[in-house]
């Protein structure tokens, strides 16, 4: 049996007319579902879409918070069955799964409560007021305001309930309407994410819609107050950048990265610090199968280096990859058969400048898009290209020497190699050396969004590298895209204007009041 | 007896080889200067100005403000000479010119202040940290960090002092090495600000570069790390935006900003609310013949229609246009030929669809780039086009007749109208209304970078809407360019990296010291 996706535009479901897409479960390559947005009217979608916006402003940051709240607790309640669609139409095993609808609910629930938090406002301020004139009376404020069109959103196939959720958390709270658009291959998952959502009731008429599959001639429509946030691969994101720059719409990237895993050269076999470092490379090679945009793909590893090969083979070898229905699966496949072919070919490019240890790009399976958890290593990291160029999106990382005499020797040789990324989204470095901490980090903080490292002291409390929170920016320079979501409400920015507003204290009191001192943390 | 401009790179200054372009008095046409940059080896040039990033990046706050400190100290002490030079190049009255170059003095000094409350620290934190895990050992912070690349100025002809010191301030306290272009037309101010600024022996070697004429291939050079802060117009900006687009290089746009004044329907004639907008419009068309972004170039009013068009051609055909040396002048010519040219155009085409009311498009004199101060008047406003989208680039505003029974009737209509600008740097709007003022002021935000409120409680305190303080962001979406730069330490955002750390919170504090509690305030 399977079902037909809906669109939700103009505050009604519709079915796409003409030749529909089907969505296969990637495990046993069986249909589960087909969509297409033919006959949809983009432009009248998108002008009731953007009469919305006067309603979402008009809203406290309280309500706004609300509709996440409900949103958050509809999921919540639907749980079971959003981590079975998860299995069947992405390929995740169960904890793969909850990965992702857990970190929607959680992220809608974050959300909620900065909503909550900022109460009765409309708008946020930015910083303190500033005197301006020769009296405390002539002052100028600056001010976060919803920008006045609609954010459009371009998810990836990876994450079709957490992509859906997060940026639509950002945008609700930010005060725009929005127009969510999942990828084709796994948009089952995001279709009940929107379901559930229209189904609350607590959306503003007009404030969410939803594209499950072509976007037609939406961007083409698209101007200077309206925005687009895209996750997705560097090649789209190249023709994004051409089309929306030319109307001058906002546009927010987040694509391909190289992102790093450094172990410090103090870092001794058996202590906290290298089992965190282990746990955590094996748990973002394989979690949904290597396909996050967070998942480690280069490991840098100094005099460690036999150890480490030896304990990361071991491990990786340990996987059980198959299909994920059945509870004693460690790793599903990749999503599509494009996703397939594209690894595959990853993985012999690599081949060619770095030695497989385990894996390879053979094929696992007759039937289903299945990748065996793959090592690679590379002895003169400095000399290689493609490992630090191309993303291989699935359960492939590249283990690379790093040699280096004294600790800042090190430091400075892997900073120079996880640089060679040209940017990524996150870094992750295991050290308890806080001389070599403070070389690197600041060495290869230009390059990132965001840097973690894992220590002895905080080990047993981390998620690892490959997990985004809500209180932390998600994006990253360069390579990555140059984009930032999420960090609290610093995720807001992109849906908004910031405008200085200079005049009589008492008058930017009235127009934009500031939230009462003790809270004010909670501004960012 | 003409000069010829040398440009500044390797730490060495070097005249330009081949055919050079003058540079000319606009009052007079007579030859200044000339200035060429064949036969510099950009690529060099390039490398060498990145290599001083690490340097930059060790200097505290304050040391590199000490920097700022010692370039607005020289300026300071050859104002007389940059005054001369500024009327000799520019065709800028005295006031004029030194509207330029104090501007560039005040913010130089803004910026080193600000240098000096940071202190010790090298980085800035974004916030403050968040607790990550059980317990709040573990911990997040957001970092602003200097990107490791060059930032590439290129300037308008307009603000020869201000914009080259504005950029410079930011991106010398970011931490950031800059190579510094001004508009060729008027670079002789810009040639004598930067060779004061080298001369101080202040600038960290290779920090600062300067390009007195086209950049050759360098912007083709330009990656990921680097910055270009562009000012000038809405084709050169649509252009960079292709060309650096593709590099990932980031790119802030001050463009063309169709800047409009609002009078509010309760201002009454010879109120101080009344008489501070008067003088407010008048100044910002005249000032600089009218050669600033933030220039106003419509006027909104409602009921006094008659009263404010009557007052406006008096004052304005009281200016006293001729060549801004002699004392007794109140408006010098336009900057170059090609801008006479684009002015009279501009003034033709907005006559096509509103009336002359003083000033057009006939020449002025024989000799000289002159232009009269010309008001036009649109009755219906709404039905035009050129006026809300064509930015006439000398003394030139259109009066605009807003209809409205009640206030909230006329605030609707008059941000319908400011919005057909498509986003600007600056709206004025001048009332004593808070219903009328918090009604327009949050439909036209979304719209703007700065407002500017004028008031009767304010009205002998401000400096009026055409007047970039370093306190408050410049900039604008949409039309504007979707840029913004100052905002006291805002304005170093442009040239950082924002980075989330994640980790124990001890090592965090190793890594990138916080503020002082009681200096907090400055952080913003």
């Amino acid at each position: 049996m399977t079902t037909t996706l809906r669109s939700y535009v103009r505050d009604t479901w519709i079915e796409g007319q003409g030749d529909l897409v089907p969505l296969v479960n990637p495990a046993t390559e069986e249909p589960l579902a087909r969509t297409g947005t033919a006959g949809i009217d983009f432009g009248a979608a998108l002008e009731h879409a953007r009469a919305a916006g006067s309603a979402l402003r008009e809203m406290t940051f309280a309500q706004r918070g609300e509709v996440l709240r409900a949103w958050s607790k509809a999921l919540h309640s639907h749980r079971d069955e959003l981590l079975g669609i998860s299995t069947a139409n992405g390929g995740n095993t169960r904890g793969d799964a909850k990965f992702d609808v857990d970190g929607a609910i959680a992220t809608l629930s974050h959300y909620a409560d900065l909503g909550a938090q900022l109460g009765s406002l409309r708008a946020l301020r930015d910083g303190d007021a500033v005197q301006l004139g020769r009296t405390a009376r002539y002052a100028g404020i600056h001010l976060w305001v919803p920008r006045d069109g609609v954010a459009v959103h371009i998810n990836a196939f990876n994450f079709p309930a957490w992509g859906t959720a997060e940026k639509a958390a950002a945008t609700f709270l930010a005060g725009m309407p929005m127009i969510s658009k999942p990828a084709t291959s796994t948009a089952l998952l995001a279709f009940h994410i929107a379901e559930l959502g229209v189904a609350t009731g607590a959306f503003p008429r007009g404030s969410f819609s939803f594209v499950a599959g072509s976007p037609g001639d939406l961007l083409d429509r698209l101007g200077p107050q309206d925005v687009v946030a895209f996750t997705g691969s560097s090649q789209t994101a190249a023709k994004l950048r051409e089309q929306l720059g030319r109307r001058g719409v906002r546009l927010n990237v987040e694509a391909d990265s190289l992102n790093a895993a450094v172990l410090g050269p103090d870092v001794q076999p058996g202590s906290s610090t290298w089992d965190l470092f282990l746990a955590d490379v094996v748990r973002d090679m394989t979690q949904k199968a290597g396909q996050k945009c967070t998942a480690v793909r280069r490991i840098f590893v100094g005099p460690q280096l036999g150890a480490v090969q030896e304990a990361l083979v071991e491990r990786l070898s340990a996987v059980k990859v198959g299909d994920p229905a059945r509870p004693e699966i460690g790793m599903g496949p990749v999503s599509t058969a494009d996703q397939l072919r594209d690894v595959r070919a990853g993985i012999a490019k690599l081949a060619r400048e770095a030695r497989t240890l385990v894996g390879g790009d053979k094929a696992v399976a007759q039937k289903g898009y299945f990748v065996a958890p793959t090592l690679l290593f590379a002895n003169d990291p400095a000399a290689a290209s493609s490992v630090h160029r191309d993303e291989v999106f699935g359960p492939v990382a590249t283990l690379c020497a790093v040699p280096g005499d004294s600790a800042a020797a090190a430091a400075r040789l892997a900073a120079n190699l996880v640089q060679r990324g040209g940017g990524g989204l996150v870094c992750s470095v295991y050290s308890d050396d806080r001389e070599f901490l403070r070389d690197i980090v600041l060495a290869i903080a230009p390059y990132h969004g965001r840097i973690y490292i894992g220590s002895e002291k905080v080990a047993g409390q981390t998620l690892g590298p490959g997990t985004v929170l809500p209180q932390l920016v998600h994006g990253g320079p360069g390579h990555a895209g140059g984009g930032e979501e999420l960090g609290g409400l610093r995720g807001l920015q992109l849906y908004s204007q910031r405008v200085a507003i200079q005049g009589d204290r008492a008058l930017l009191d009235v127009i934009a009041p500031a939230l009462e001192q003790h809270a004010t943390s909670a501004q960012r």
